[in-house]
């Protein structure tokens, strides 16, 4: 099968169809963007300058019939971090780059002046769009007007005014399947380098796409057919009734409350006094009491439906895929127990195009100095609505938590690399603290999610080794597309691992093992952030963890650091 | 001679005076700082933290009857670089130190809780006072009170609202003979580290201090007649009618302008039209005019009169030292070509307590991001207020240029090691670009000042051995307690290099060589780097001065990087 990379040269409006076949063949999705970032990318550039790159690939698997395999790879070098980034989004966008057999989108160079344009990829290639009337534009509004103009069936990649405004915290938006502007790259700052390349939004128009074409198809659909039925037969991830549709991503909340490990106040506590008022019960009795979608599917290819559409008393629709991250972020992060008010937090970070992690770390940031008091809600979305307007405060919340740390002279920021912490405390989650010092991406749970929600996770011993075993898995399950989510179902006994890598194999006809290829992902990665100046000394958590007890176990992070250069010297 | 380290715990109220016998009792200046900060702080911890130090150590010649020996070095863990950092600072705090043979006061650990004190230093040892009263004041009015309090011949340190508050821009003040909060620590935010550790001020009063003890008084005066004829009889540096007590260090402005070096608005260009109203001659003949000191002694044992009293056209006392970094980076990289202005704004940033460089370089990327015109003074002094009422604006501007450039997604940021440029541009004058790139402080035109100002400065070849050589003894010079202004009069041929050496050696009874000396300075401070994360790839200057030529010579930064790091592998 032919796939193509669509090179965009920003400066010079060049656009280059060019086939996959040379050294970059063997890759897709976090493969495919890491592969080019390293190989294309100076290491020492300024990520918002001429020489980054801007890559989106679809998974290996994004396009086929697999289930849950829609997740879209976003790759440059990170304004936020310095380092290598992938983010990683669903929506629909993935499928059809697929089935239009592209395997990766790259945006080169700068524009030349203000100039604000929008890219419209179909089966005939890409074009470039002046995008005047877009400036400025919130992501919902932009999505319905390049809808109103290429049909209700595209899908849409965007950025909203802090993307343009270049802010460290930008995410890069994509429609779900109902085109609302609603899953988002949210991690690193992506949506500044897209705004950098004065690119508003990509328009995926997928009509009469070739589709796929398997080597070998009954290898690929008895692989398909084990990997799916894994999904339905686990508690977890199974349609309607398993815990991730009915609670989403939620449901992980009130265990990791109970662990003491759910970072509360800008990570001074472990536990939430509030969190029955937005745990996964709540939520789910919420949106079910309103009359909105527990159990929705955002993303194509979705059998789990860990997204829900949050509307409101009125059953007016305020966000979609309200999770736990997000939650946790600019709810308990910040003292705040009211789902409404995070509700319509979740909702203004998508509009104006901001990471919500990143943005309730440094709300919490702010507020440790402050600025408002923890729970107060009102007060924080007013801070939202100043990253959206770009005001001064807009501009240092938007910079990120580290930048906010900076700026009201707080020291007790959780960050690592300069990307701030997801929702688990390493000093009560340790795997995951291990992740967060040595994912190449800075702070990121999805690089190696190592819990057991149970005591164990506060022990130190055998959590070096497990974060990297997990990081090279999921960096090969990033660059197949498909879903984190799904991972709670499959197991080497019910035959889901090995079904990923079946199925890669049985499309392409490669012989991949999982290690080997994404031990390849994460090493190439390690050596771009080396190249850029990252040692194994800034594989380290920032100094308060190591000192400052957590309640309500009174743990710190303790796993030590030499063991953890030893296995990552990779 | 016995002399003595005072550590003070800030967090205990403890306060331990410590012979300097052991490990630490060659050191002095720059030498001690840094040996201590090498020692003591962990590398990797936080800077506004509790495991940083700020360490205020006089010269080795400091407290004797060498001229121009009256300079104070303040060292820690920059905030604003995350490098060791040495801030070098003249006025009158050396000498008395030097005097009551105190080679060094160390603050310690952190307070508990909000409390602002200050601490008394004199012949008895050193006391903790209560400084609520001080707590916001501007320098100025912090130093007349304390003098008030404990007498007109008290040399005062002290911080203004930005070091209270934290700010990677935050300067600390050192009195000068009339008793002006008027000389500035101002490099790498150290003001901050003073304010992390709750202490407004440092009275010293050298009331019936001992005074020095020659180990050979013979042999020291006579190396100190020498190094006193070498500043006697250099036409840069003698008193009243040298090139420096006529035009301060202003004197440098014409000339670097005409070679094109000299970097105007925001480093676009390397010459600006507006120099005529703002260089050594205008601003001798301005102060002249009215009345004002041209040549004026800020420092005790000062001979060079390097110094000035700006005074307005009613002869009121605007500021003091304004000086060519000053008028250069608030005035041309401003494109502002007003002196009084610019006399305006050096005075705020004394009393708000921020570095004029770094300060003039966040305004000038504020300026280039569109948030007021080049040229337009009023604006600028209206940033200058917002820093020091701690605004958000104040707060991304008080952060310095590298945060400015982040919160406004600016990539031409001049900076090393997130310090901001001073007034030489690395394109016309390439050792100083080497020296802005390897300097262990980050951009510092004082720790290696490679330029002839000619052509050659513009070629790359010999650049790196004369920064290296410059930086070595460049670190000696600031261990003496030296002024750099006195380096414009000795030579090997004069003997005024040798009679340096000579005199620490006759002083102290010790056999040391510049080289060794110098050398070993360097060494440590760039292991504290290492420790610290810092490697050869930092020592990079960024992206686009290698990229962008400099009008009017169109010229890049083109030393190679390799022979650098060769180089200062030491």
């Amino acid at each position: 099968m032919r796939r193509n990379i669509i090179r965009i040269d920003i400066s010079s409006s060049s656009i280059k169809v060019e086939e996959n076949s040379g050294a970059y063949s063997n890759w897709g999705g976090r493969g495919l963007t890491s592969a080019i970032v390293k190989q294309e990318v100076p290491p020492l550039c300024h990520p918002l300058g001429a020489g980054n790159k801007l890559i989106i690939a679809p998974g290996l698997l994004s396009g086929t019939n697999c289930v849950n395999s829609g997740r879209l790879s976003i790759g440059a070098k990170s304004p936020l971090t310095g380092t290598i980034k992938e983010s990683n989004v669903g929506g629909t966008a993935a499928q059809s780059l697929g089935k239009l057999n592209i395997a990766g989108i790259i945006l080169e160079n700068k524009p030349a002046g203000d100039k604000l344009q929008y890219i419209l990829v179909n089966k005939e290639g890409a074009q470039l769009l002046p995008a005047d009337d877009l400036k400025g534009l919130k992501n919902y509004e932009v999505v319905s007007r390049l809808r109103e103009k290429h049909g209700e069936k595209v899908s849409v990649i965007s950025i909203g005014p802090a993307g343009e405004n270049c802010f460290s915290s930008a995410s890069i938006a994509v429609t779900d399947r109902e085109g609302r502007a609603s899953r988002h790259a949210g991690r690193g700052g992506i949506g500044a380098v897209m705004g950098s390349k004065g690119t508003k939004a990509i328009v995926i128009d997928g009509t009469d796409a070739p589709g796929v074409e398997y080597h070998d198809s009954e290898a690929f659909k008895e692989a398909a057919k084990v990997f799916r039925t894994t999904i339905m037969e686990s508690d977890a991830t199974k349609p309607n009734t398993g815990e991730l549709a009915m609670y989403s991503m939620n449901a992980i909340m009130a265990p990791v409350n109970e662990l003491g490990a759910f970072p509360t106040r800008n990570f001074s506590q472990g536990q939430f006094e509030g969190v029955e008022k937005i745990d996964g019960e709540a939520l789910y009795n919420t949106i079910k009491e309103r009359g909105g979608i527990y159990n929705h599917a955002g993303c194509s290819q979705c059998i789990i439906q860990c997204s829900n559409v949050y509307v409101d008393k009125e059953k007016n629709f305020i966000t979609s895929a309200l999770e736990y991250e997000t939650i946790w972020a600019l709810g308990a992060n910040c003292g705040i127990d009211n789902l409404d008010a995070i509700a319509q937090m979740d909702r203004l970070c998508d509009e104006y195009g901001i990471d919500t992690i990143e943005t309730g770390c440094a709300i919490a940031v702010a507020m440790e100095a402050g600025v408002k008091s923890f729970g107060d809600y009102d007060g924080a979305i007013e801070l939202i609505h100043e990253i959206g307007q770009g005001t001064p405060m807009g501009r240092i919340l938007g910079s990120g938590a580290a930048t906010t740390g900076r700026a009201f002279g707080i020291e007790r920021v959780p960050q690592s690399k300069g990307q701030s912490f997801p929702a688990y405390d390493p000093r009560g989650l340790k795997g995951l603290g291990v992740t967060y010092a040595t994912s190449p991406m800075g702070a990121d749970h999805t690089a190696g999610f190592v819990a057991m929600l149970d005591e164990d996770d506060r022990n130190p011993e055998g959590k070096v080794q497990a974060s990297l075993d997990k990081q090279i898995y999921m960096a090969f399950v990033d660059a197949t597309g498909i879903c984190l989510a799904a991972m709670d179902a499959v197991t080497e006994e019910n035959g889901g691992i090995d079904a990923m890598s079946q199925m890669v194999n049985a499309l392409f006809g490669w012989n991949i093992t999982i290690e080997n290829y994404g031990k390849e992902i994460i090493k190439t990665e390690r050596s771009f952030n080396k190249a850029a100046g990252f040692t194994s000394l800034h594989d380290r958590l920032p100094e308060f963890l190591s000192k400052e007890p957590l309640p309500p176990h009174n743990t710190v992070f303790d796993v030590p650091y030499n063991g953890i250069d030893d296995k990552f010297n990779l």
